[in-house]
């Protein structure tokens, strides 16, 4: 199918729809799914099953085999019509003790978790001065000199906001801050959290690298830490921290994607799929990050599995694997298909807490924009307004885009997302009952008026210009 | 004095007062020291400094000699009339390692925090299985056959209030929850932290205990796990549970209360006192408690002490050693002073963080009663209601209330205390600068007026009838 094929049809249906997309009964069925999730807990009682039951589920973890055991029995428990798994394999890594200290000019513990893939330093840890920074861009321009045989401090400091956006700018420091220290000379990195809180809860996360890029020892501390070791940078004494980590990285482990499907009725090969990511960090119980997400399109689809109806399309959802150390569950699931990529009707992640959906963007062929709009309508009285006409479907649904699949994120409230976030504090009290529910019956409505939908919702790929050799 | 007299004083007095009891100039000097306080940041400047330069000064730890040589320090800078030290002897308490850890049916680490003066339990814990009760009442009631051999879990929560009377209603379970489970029988006890969030921090604090008494194994958990806890034991499996902790009890431990003095020109024996306590527990770094009282009571004292006019009679700041433990500073400070206590014009304490204050509640003779309304009149900018007439004048000044001193409260709001009070998360960042100044301002107008006051604050016992055989 080619680009300007789908921009001319695009250009014909400009302007109101010359028919209702939806059949009546398609819709009323949308209104019933609706109401019966914001009726129901089935999706509290999912994520709150698997927060107790299973709790901080690492990838490459015995808590990791165990959640993919817990998922395959839910579903096949939920009467799916296909319950499967497929493997994904990926490197992972194990947290040993993490010590950071202020030596000089006053004692202080702080409260510390290592980054991911951080190596361990020696037995006793790195002590040295400090040398602190405003942000990554500030480390980068340094002089190696100010840097060599310190301990790098990054102070930067991320910013609250209702699409997160905060955490886009301030992550670089978390993610390559170790590299570029490293290439500098620094010992160890200590990072301030990269999260909105000022509990006392380190944030920790993932680091880039691949083999050829050397990391040093890194760990981020809370925010109120932060706040004292700057207190203590601004006086006139030079401040020496010790930063100990014992961690251990394993280079191969292999877990799975698990697969729940209502078969279509009509087009059983058009996939409609909606995912979440089953893996967790080590702290909290992953309630938030992702047993909501889990939880959300778990309960969608089970919901639509109840109807007397059956779907046109197959609606599938995916549980991704490992997406917290670097999305391998993803990236798995698209090498398997990557000839197939033009059966998926759309896809969409939920992996944003459980604040409430706020609005529903699209990167959809300009022809079946109009649809989304029409879907709109119906997610309008859960108070989620049309969105943007881009989408990313998801970090784990994220490789996908480059051939051409469409893509749907129902746009979360994150303002106290990243309060908790990828800290031990991310357990299930965080979730709010109602917006858990909110959320999973925006995703009902968005997965059965998908499949019921009259057209494909085509090559999103028209829309990125940068993608249009593909 | 008689009782009867001061009753028949304050008969006459009732209504309006005949005359003024405060000159035009001392009001004039309340409302200065009233807009400094307010203007200035010498208290954050206080507290800031005793956080990040001393940290957590657990009675009986090397900070806590740290925090009293800073405390001497600071006051000498300041110019006080005289600054001195006297000294307080009690048994201390140190913290190792602690672990609360649910074995089945699903493996879950706590956050746990060991009770003071927990004993430790044999190397590698205690496992039992877990017997829960609905708060110490029902404890106390149970049948010891439920109990014994188990591990005691009391869920009990603590209600949040203004006024913090939930913290009293729920506290037993930790100050009495050993006891009361080891005459029956239980190998050690796991409490809810009793505090007010919901983040994963544990709340530790003091066990009530004399050398006759046994106590077992004791920690709090933190809220979000006590609420895994129930879920899992709502379930049809037994649950168990792993305690352990090695702590050490030491016998004697001789540290200081900090005293500071601006001597009255008129009256130098009659004595206003202000108080704070210096030790903390050792997590956190003693913000809110009690950093918040120190810089409180220290500001308003400097600031009296900055005029150009004395005081007529002496205003005293105390900061006592060894609250938290078990009041010993306070206690201390009586027993070297039994015979003087008619010297005190009143006493307050500052220990409740650093929520604006609300209303002045005294405990005063039927005459001075009117004295407090006209201080009042000058706190009625800072938002400070004329409260009751009943006060304690703070824990390390209680032990006095029954030599009859007069003691003044200024009730602070504590809506949010118990969200960090005894927690990892007690730091400055809780502390909002303005509410900090605003009670500073209080204190100094309260001081101020104290010691100008035409009479004295006399015998509160008159209102206390169960002391008045004494």
């Amino acid at each position: 199918m080619k680009c300007t094929l789908w921009l001319a049809v695009g250009l014909l249906v400009a302007g109101p729809l010359a028919a209702e997309p939806f059949s009546e009964e398609d819709l009323a069925v949308a209104r019933e799914l609706r109401e019966a999730a914001l009726a129901g807990d089935g999706g509290y009682e999912i994520v709150a099953d698997l927060t107790t039951r299973i709790g901080p589920r690492l990838a490459g973890s015995e808590a990791d085999a165990r959640a993919v055991e817990w998922a395959v029995q839910m579903f096949e428990g939920m009467g799916f019509d296909r319950v499967w798994t497929e493997p994904a394999t990926f490197p992972t890594w194990h947290r040993g003790l993490e010590r950071t200290e202020i030596v000089s000019p006053a004692r202080h513990e702080l409260v510390t978790l290592a980054l991911g893939f951080s190596p361990a330093t020696p037995k006793g840890g790195i002590e040295a001065e400090v040398a602190m920074f405003e942000d990554l861009a500030a480390l980068q321009e340094a002089d190696p000199a100010e840097v060599a045989d310190r301990i790098v401090f990054i102070r930067n400091r991320m910013e609250r906001t209702r699409t997160g956006a905060g955490y886009g700018r301030a992550v670089g420091a978390r993610s390559v801050g170790s590299r570029v220290a490293a290439e500098k000379g620094a010992l160890a990195l200590v990072i301030r959290s990269i999260g909105t809180s000022n509990n006392r809860f380190a944030h920790t996360g993932m680091q880039r690298f691949d083999s050829d890029v050397r990391l040093l020892p890194a760990v981020a501390i809370s925010n109120p830490d932060a706040d004292l070791l700057e207190r203590l940078m601004a006086g006139d004494e030079p401040v020496r921290i010790q930063v100990e980590v014992d961690a251990e990285t394993v280079e191969s482990y292999t877990s799975q994607n698990v697969f729940a499907e209502i078969t279509g009725s009509g087009k059983p090969g058009e996939i409609v799929a909606i995912g979440a990511h089953l893996d967790s960090w080590d702290v909290g119980t992953g309630a938030i990050d992702d047993g909501a997400g889990v939880a959300i399109v778990t309960e969608a689809a089970r919901l639509i599995g109840n109807l007397d109806r059956r779907p046109d399309r197959s609606i599938r959802v995916i549980l991704f694997a490992a997406e917290e150390i670097g999305l391998w569950g993803g990236r798995a699931w698209v090498r398997a298909r990557e000839a197939q990529m033009d059966k998926y009707q759309f896809v969409a992640e939920s992996d944003f807490g459980a604040g409430r959906a706020y609005a529903i963007s699209a990167r959809v062929s300009d022809a079946a924009w109009p649809v989304i709009a029409a879907i709109q309508e119906e997610l309008e009285p859960l108070g989620i307004e049309l969105g943007e006409r881009s989408a990313s479907g998801g970090p784990d649904f994220s490789p996908a885009l480059r051939y051409g699949v469409a893509a749907v994120d129902l746009e979360q409230d994150g303002t106290e997302y990243f309060d908790y976030h990828h800290t031990v504090n991310d357990t299930l009290d965080k979730i709010e009952p109602d917006a858990l529910a909110q959320n999973a019956a925006a995703y009902a409505v968005l997965a059965w008026l998908g499949a019921q939908a009259p057209m494909g919702f085509g090559s999103g790929r028209t829309i990125l210009e940068e993608e249009s050799t593909d």
